[in-house]
């Protein structure tokens, strides 16, 4: 799934990319990562909700909204460093062809 | 949030409102329950890959979108056993504008 | 396509029925349409935005942005007149389970 | 709206920039042209249906989500055409923040 990298400028190299690989810009790993675990501990608070022969219908929709709002924020995170570190760089690279081809795939459906 | 309900049929009464509520199906609240704990699991996963610094932001965004496809499963089997126990029998009970004006309310932004 | 029901009381005939069909409330056909009509006044001026060499991608993406934005309008409109006008006496006509499938089948990918 | 491009290398000024702007590539132009005119024959076919009082509310629901399939397809083509043409680009550019703020922002709620 990884992305090949022969020949990258030794200037990026630090940032987004290690071992031959197109790698996450770490500031956007982290703030993914927060941003999921706060989408986790409300998915966990609705998984208890669950559990409540009392609870109404509308109340679960409103929850999971939530949830799906905080996971669309962290694609939104991840996406824009993705953009940043490697779309905006792919013409020097060279493989703009195929980092299209996959960004245009992993979006379809959204 | 939850909604009352006053002068309910009683034949009704066992399956979908308690308490003066309208209540869940229980099918629907253990289905959905299930889903969100694999949902869960799935986002823990991903957490835990963006330890990794070596991680692409592809890779990233596809199993985030798996988690979304999964939340909306689980939306999907609530909102199916809300239109069953609530928005179909709304007219005999009553409360037709009240129940679709909140749920229309719920379903936005989707 | 359309929904054959053959023991509707009297009262809502005139008004949701016809010819043995549920049929669309006047209010939300009346509505939907209008709501289409800008669309599609939108829809065209897009179109000859793309015959303009000059024009930039992010404009157009824009502009299709807005016209989604009116159809899912208009689907709003159609999606709360089917709930009042047959969801909701769904029970009382004894077609629920039909009409929630039919209904979460056309809701699918949205 | 359209975007300023001061110093652009001369090789790719024919395709994408134009009077100092950057330009739609001419075949997403055109793709994007004839998938529009298919959704407004479509768009046209569903207003006729509302002028029919017997019609079906989820059969309207339905042809909605076909033509908003359309303009999502016609999105995918642009969108595409400006990654190639504009976001791959941008770090050789020097506008790669810019570029990628306009885009985001003209993709949020898709």
């Amino acid at each position: 799934m990884t992305k090949e990298v022969m020949n990258v400028p030794r200037a990026k190299k630090t940032e987004v990319v290690s071992q031959g690989h197109l790698c996450m810009p770490e500031d956007s790993r982290k703030r993914a990562s927060r941003r999921l675990a706060i989408a986790r501990g409300h998915l966990e608070s609705i998984i208890r909700m669950l559990d409540d022969p009392h609870i109404y219908c509308v109340d679960v929709l409103r929850q999971l909204k939530a949830v799906q709002g905080a996971l669309s924020g962290a694609g939104e995170v991840v996406l824009r460093g993705h953009l940043e570190a490697h779309v905006a760089t792919a013409h020097e690279r060279g493989d703009t062809t195929e980092i299209i081809e996959e960004l245009m795939e992993a979006l379809k459906y959204t």
